[in-house]
């Protein structure tokens, strides 16, 4: 992608209203545009980093029998009073009438239309065990919606939700869930903790998955020799004997949670009609589970802890391009030629080829987007038939040889 | 894919409520589940087809520069009250207030924000032209809702907006995107008829694309010789005498609107102050562009035209699956070789090896999910190292050589 043709520009200014390092980078950027409070959207290069992250996640959910679906924002409400959730949640749901007087919800998470779908097609044993999941926008009535992708009213969410005929199986594939969510945030250089929280009204636990920062809304208490965690929400003498935990050893800390398991049983499959029949004809109710992780709570994560006075710090696994070009001195000639063999060989550049900015300006820019390699083509470097290359997590830049940087690249 | 995997299995009922070809095939073939009246979710079958759908629009619409974006839902009151839409709109765009009294609107398209958007970006004639594009969910408040993927409440959209200097160069840019669209609709085996429509409040005339369908909600009349049409809502003598066609040469027929592309001109960009500096340092409302097509109902649309009585029959292009491969007589270990080796070869296939199924039923279903090649192994194939292959729009089939089947299906 060309500089001079992207849609965005990078801002000088700071976001108003907003006060955490991921807005206002990713704002400046020219990574999300706000709508409202809590409300985002994603400019081109808001929506690579994004769909690298999604599919990280669908690579890693689809090798553990994941079939990715499409559900809607719009609920039903006859389905949802079923389960008792279209008052309880009425809080955290948007609701609303239309001008027949129609109820909707918009959607928070998707448990009550799962199940009715599941309902129509599993029947048996053999239909089990099976596992479903989406990437989708969810809505949410937050009441403080400031800590730009931490915490939204839209936000991206990725829900898997899988059937099982016995408890056993769903322990199993929860194990599964929670390897995979820890593998997940490994890829996107994401540190995390599982973390003991309330099950809410499924079960007597849930797990959460939690990353240190200060910037986190939540509290946990950390067991850092078995690398575990217990939220605050559960922090009590019950839950600690629970966990055979002593007090003493445990360290508090702050922590944004990015992702988050339940063991839902059999809550919503009574309440719905999901049932199967088993090898000896008896009819049961189907066991449930339901996994979130947010990808757009992970990209502004990343940015919180990948980050220095400069700019963003983007890992390669979701960086916008893995290369930024720049071009000085006007020499685009030799760098549209550079561009152009990188591009070819696969290798994805965003290219400063403006030619009213300064090299100041490139460099801020450059720093302040992100990539993980600068490489940078003036009139000083091409007298050596080089180009200039700086990490951006490094401070030295050294030269490299035109003719061996698609080498260099893809070793 | 295994059949005995898949989450969904094929259903024997039509949908109640649902009088449309398409949401009965999708229903039954377990594409799509309902959820409220033009409300639907899209099971894996369904995503495949929307994905594939969604991806040539994206090849296309890259092509000619088109740089994507993701937009919300959640629309901005201040934002529509400048441009008068949030009154004029009201009667299509879902609107409600949250607990504390703010203003919510659901997107049923996006100018207002991203003229928004562009205004953050765009400041100098060298910022221009951009185009920029989405495909995201949009609502709309639709009184009758009945006809399935036709005619939705929540339905997919690709909406494209382009901003210009001259009206030149949006002209020239309108119609490289007309040109485009001809192409997405001929890839997807739908072919239409471009028309004359209102422009409503925006211009003279905006342009649709219309696809021949009895089940349609239009009336167009059409200049065969010219491949061109006129919408009924247009149909006057001072449109026809515009356009110097005669009315005598019109065929009336019904059709399917499956794109709209408006030129906005200045209506936007002067109420939410979207300007540009020319070369003379002068300030100028940018001109603009806005471009429609509806996946979801390109999806339905397609069923509309491809199907027997038996089920869909989908273009090779959008089909879920290339190849339906059915295993019987319980020849399972030689299915499953050929289904690996398809696999690995990089052919998408459907592998129904179900063991409690009949040949009637397994041949039933493949008609009904109608991919593109039926591949049958049986006792009666293998006896000749053959397997019977049989394209789903033709009635025929003929045995061929498993050792042979890779070069065919590569040809």
């Amino acid at each position: 992608m060309r500089l001079s043709q992207l849609f965005t520009k990078t801002l000088r200014e700071n976001p108003k209203d907003e006060e955490s390092v991921n807005a206002k980078l990713l704002t400046r950027g020219g990574f999300i545009s706000k709508v409202m409070a809590g409300v985002f959207e994603y400019m081109p290069l808001g929506l690579s980093v994004l769909n690298k992250i999604n599919n990280i996640i669908r690579e890693e959910i689809n090798a553990i029998g994941g079939q990715e679906i499409f559900m809607s924002v719009f609920q039903n409400h006859g389905v949802w009073a079923m389960t008792d959730r279209w008052n309880e949640a009425s809080g955290v749901m948007y609701q609303f009438k239309d001008n027949t007087g129609k109820d909707y919800g918009l959607a928070f998470t998707h448990e009550e239309p799962i199940t009715v779908d599941a309902s129509r097609y599993i029947t048996s044993y053999k239909d089990l065990p099976k596992a479903v999941y989406q990437i989708c926008n969810k809505f949410r009535n937050e009441p403080r919606a400031k800590s730009g992708l931490l915490r939204g009213r839209e936000f991206m969410m990725k829900d898997l939700y899988s059937f099982h005929a016995t408890q056993e199986d769903l322990d199993d594939y929860y194990e599964k869930v929670a390897t995979v969510y820890m593998r997940i945030l490994e890829r996107v250089d994401v540190s995390a903790v599982r973390t003991f929280a309330s099950g809410g009204m499924f079960s007597k636990y849930s797990d959460e998955f939690q990353v240190l920062a200060e910037v986190g809304e939540d509290t946990i208490y950390i067991n850092e020799k078995e690398n575990r965690a217990v939220n605050k929400e559960v922090y009590n003498d019950e839950v600690l004997s629970d966990l055979n935990w002593n007090k003493e050893n445990l360290v508090e800390k702050r922590a944004i949670e990015v992702g988050n398991i339940f063991k839902l049983g059999t809550r919503f499959s009574e309440k719905l009609g999901l049932n199967y029949t088993d090898e000896n004809g008896d009819k049961k109710p189907v066991i449930m589970a339901s996994y979130g992780i947010g990808p757009a709570r992970l990209m502004g994560t990343i940015v919180e802890l990948h980050n220095d006075k400069n700019g963003i710090i983007w890992p390669e696994s979701v960086a916008p391009f893995k290369v930024h070009l720049i071009v000085l001195d006007g020499k685009n000639k030799e760098g549209d030629k550079i561009y152009d063999d990188l591009k070819k060989s696969g290798v994805e550049v965003l290219y400063d080829d403006r030619e009213d900015k300064s090299a100041g300006e490139k460099f801020a820019d450059a720093d302040l987007i992100g990539c993980p390699l600068r490489i940078v083509v003036s009139e000083k470097t091409l007298e050596k038939d080089s180009v200039e290359m700086k990490k951006r997590n490094e401070k030295d830049a050294k030269l490299a040889k035109i003719s061996q940087l698609l080498d260099l690249l893809n070793r």
